[in-house]
C-alpha cells in the first residue's frame, strides 16, 4: 500500500528551513490528476479491484469512485476498466493510458523533488531572511 | 493592491491540460513563507500600515497580525516593524530583511512557474494519456 505524503519537503542541510510544494493536472479548471489519484490508479494496478484499492488508503469507495470517473471522463481513452463477476464484486485494472498517466505524472513528481531540493540547497535559508 | 493567485498554471498550447503547482517554505513543520504572506509583506510595504494591507486582501486584522508574528517569531530577525502613535494606529514597514523575504520568494516562485510551463509544454497532454 502506498502512503500520500503531505507534499514534497527537502530539510536544508545547513538550517530549520525547508522548501515545500505540491504539483497537479488540470483540465478545464477541474483536478485531473494529483498525488492521490496517482496512488489510488497504483493501488488499483496492484490490487485489481477498486474495493480493495480504496480501503488500503482508507478512502471511502464512493469516493475512490468519483475520482477514477473524474479521470476516465477527463482523459481521452479510460485509465482504469472494470469486469464484472465473481462474488468480489469484479476487478478492476489500469489501461496502458492509465499506466502512463502513473509513469508520467511520478516522473513529473520527481523532477519537481529534485527542483526542491536544488532550491533548498541554493538559497540556504539560514543566513536569510 | 494585489491579489493571491489559486496556484501557478500553465496552459499547454497544444490540449486543456494544465500543470498546476504550489510551493511555500516551513520550519519544523510550520509555514514560513507562502504566497499570501509574502502578498501582506508587499501590501504592508506598499501602504505602510498592517490595518491596511489586511483591509486590501479583504484579511481581518486579527488574521494579519497571527501572519505577522508567525514569520517575525521565525525569522532570524524580524520581517516586520511596527512604529506607534497617530491617530491611524502607528505605522508598519519592511526591515531589509522582510523585504529580502519576499524578493527571494519572488524569484523562487517565478522559477517554479517556468518549470510549470516547460512541463506542460515537454509532455503535451493531448496525446497522453
Amino acid at each position: 500500500m502506498k502512503k500520500r505524503p503531505r507534499g514534497i519537503n527537502k530539510r536544508s542541510p545547513v538550517s530549520g528551513y525547508r522548501c515545500h510544494g505540491r504539483i497537479w493536472v488540470e483540465k478545464e479548471g477541474r483536478t485531473f490528476l494529483g498525488y492521490g489519484r496517482v496512488i489510488l490508479l497504483e493501488n488499483i494496478r496492484d490490487l485489481g479491484s477498486i474495493s480493495k484499492a480504496a480501503k488500503a488508503m482508507k478512502m471511502s469507495y464512493k469516493h475512490a469512485w468519483d475520482l477514477i470517473n473524474s479521470m476516465n471522463n477527463q482523459a481521452a481513452t479510460p485509465l482504469v476498466i472494470t469486469s464484472k463477476g465473481g462474488k468480489g464484486g469484479g476487478g478492476a485494472r489500469l489501461t496502458e493510458a492509465g499506466q502512463k498517466a502513473v509513469t508520467e505524472f511520478k516522473d513529473l513528481y520527481e523532477r519537481l523533488s529534485t527542483f526542491m531540493k536544488e532550491e533548498t540547497e541554493k538559497r540556504n535559508y539560514s543566513r536569510s531572511p
